[in-house]
């Protein structure tokens, strides 16, 4: 049986916690025969600064693009607030992004019915909420040149972010977007703003194109970013297959996922093209941050993290079996009533991460 | 008794018909003495298309210059989607922000205890939310230049947004800001993206600067504009004043004025900088858009322009007397039952487009 190659960067903040009961889960995984794993670890974001002085060694990038998947836990913490802004605990991550190619973000917002009353939403809309943001993550405002701050004559100062798009990646991420859609219920919304940015205009006709030449059969959407966040409010289960650029697609799956009142349990996968071999690059990460405020408490909720797993056995190693067994494991372990505090409600007495870890372990 | 000159610029959709109401209000208002205004009527967005071929004519922009307010309806609509990009119904309204100097948008999400349970927010996160976000209007990526699309070699396209930010813009809107939060809680949150925008950057420390020079008695909270729209859904009491740039402000004001309830109702001002004689340029329109869907069938809402109004007797007249009354007639008339469709719930049988100005003006 092959061992994959596996790289976790347990990061900053509840970064190594969560981690921690990732290598939990991948020793009983191998306990069942289902898969193993070869791991090794690094460093990123501020642990990197601390003992690198930068939040990505080269080393470390170069062991990420030899691996054959990347588990990270999260990057940033105020302990790093007044680093420069080019080693920057984040810097790290995208740097990761950028530099493997990881250009299609997959972010499922997902509602457990186990946890449907801990959404700020009322349960009627937000039961069986299954929404799948497509968020395109190597271009946009977050690359564009020129990224700078100058001074200017008066000593005051200007600072100056672009958002650039081609038609080239805008063809691509349309077309995670739609090959997705076509397996789930065929549906494509498409967010931008294309009344008030070029790269609105081209981002709606690029994908407009790419429907009508490959995709008609599917139905697409156009939906102004803004009128999209305020949808999402109103009725989130009218969105299935969700598109959008970097920077929308920062906030709007903030939005689903704070939606689903499980956003310690959201799971994303940001991946590149598939090359000539049929195989790609691939990062895997939990949605929410790192959390600097509870870490080192056992108090972090670990199952974005190990959902994170889940989602490589399925998108980087075609173990759709093991998948649905650890995905299934996570849905009995709720079911069962493991929580942890942030889901935990009034009255009930919550697990560690660790405990939840091992609930999990447990249920497989 | 002064007359105050208003230009009133309906637009397209819903527009014309809300703006019929504000029309049949400024006549009771004038019956009772407290404001009298003169008004003169115009054309912008699709309906100037339509009637001069460009969405502002220079001669509308000088009526608005020489008004003391103006107060607009909504523009834009799927009937001009096939129009230029520099000649859409949304530039006529950049063009009026931008010429006037509007730099400051103050959208207040208010939800209305008659209306708590038409949010889809539980009532307890929302009852009694009173936000002002004050949105910075006139610069980012709304302005910025270069701003184009260009045709690569191999025939693909190249589109480019700049989103440009200057010490004097953050500087401005920030004391906007500070100063009401002195009037209200004293709290302000600023959100931004400093972790991946340079704009960011500059933005959270000029807001920083003005704050500890000029507002350290006041709270000032940072907050990445991601992490904030979560937070809006999630806790959304926990901010008062919110600062932030075009872009997020945009969405961010959705998301808020969505977790109201009580969307057609909530007006906004866009204000100028004073001048020497103590007034400013300033303009009035609801939050919602155009709705070309219901427009011309007496479906729409009227409070949000007619709640503009008294945006308009507050921040351009100082008619504090005559923004209360009408503000209280607002909600005498909701408290007494006046319901349109979009906040009937189920069983009620809604009033009209004329039916709910009638009601303001019966309860005036
Ligand atoms: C940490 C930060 C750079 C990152 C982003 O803005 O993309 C995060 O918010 C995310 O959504 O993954
Ligand atoms: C109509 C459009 C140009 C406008 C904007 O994006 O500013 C609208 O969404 C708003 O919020 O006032």
């Amino acid at each position: 049986m092959t061992a994959y190659k596996l790289l976790l960067l347990p990061g900053d903040g509840i970064g190594p916690e969560v981690m921690a009961q990732v290598k939990t889960v991948i020793g009983a995984l191998a306990e069942t025969g289902l898969a193993t794993f070869e791991t090794e670890t690094d460093l990123v974001g501020g642990s990197s600064i601390d003992a690198h002085g930068v939040p990505l060694t080269d080393a470390a990038l170069a062991r990420a693009d030899a691996a054959d998947a990347v588990l990270l836990g999260a990057v940033g913490g105020p302990k790093w607030s007044g680093v420069a802004y080019d080693i920057r605990p984040e810097a790290g991550l995208l740097r990761l992004r950028k530099d493997l190619g990881l250009f299609a973000n997959l972010r499922p917002a997902i509602c457990y019915p186990a946890l449907a009353d801990a959404s700020a939403l009322k349960r009627e809309l937000v039961e069986g909420l299954d929404i799948m943001i497509v968020r395109e993550l190597t271009g946009g405002v977050y690359f564009g040149e020129p990224k700078e701050i100058t001074t200017l004559p008066d000593g005051t100062k200007r600072a100056v972010d672009t958002q650039v798009y081609t038609t080239g990646e805008i063809e691509r991420i349309a077309h995670v977007a739609f090959d997705l859609a076509r397996k789930r219920s065929g549906r494509v919304a498409s967010a931008e703003k294309h009344n008030v940015m070029k790269s609105g205009v081209l981002w709606k006709e690029v994908v407009t194109q790419v429907h009508a030449e490959h995709y008609s059969d599917l139905a697409l959407e156009h939906v102004l970013a803004d009128n999209c966040a305020m949808q999402l409010v109103r009725r989130p289960k009218q969105y299935d297959v969700l598109v959008t650029d970097n920077l929308f697609g920062d906030v709007l799956s903030d939005v689903a996922a704070m939606l689903t009142g499980s956003l310690g349990m959201l799971p994303s996968a940001s991946l590149g093209a598939v090359d000539d071999k049929g195989s790609r690059k691939a990062l895997y990460e939990p949605v929410h941050g790192s959390a600097p405020d509870i870490a080192g408490q056992d108090l972090a909720n670990p199952l974005a993290m190990i959902g994170s797993l889940a989602m490589a056995l399925r998108y980087s190693f075609g173990l759709g079996e093991a998948a649905d067994l650890l995905d299934g494991a996570i849905t009995d372990a709720l079911a069962a009533g493991a929580r942890t505090k942030d889901i935990a409600g009034e009255g009930v007495n919550p697990l560690g991460t660790a405990g939840m870890g091992e609930a999990v372990v447990a249920a497989l």
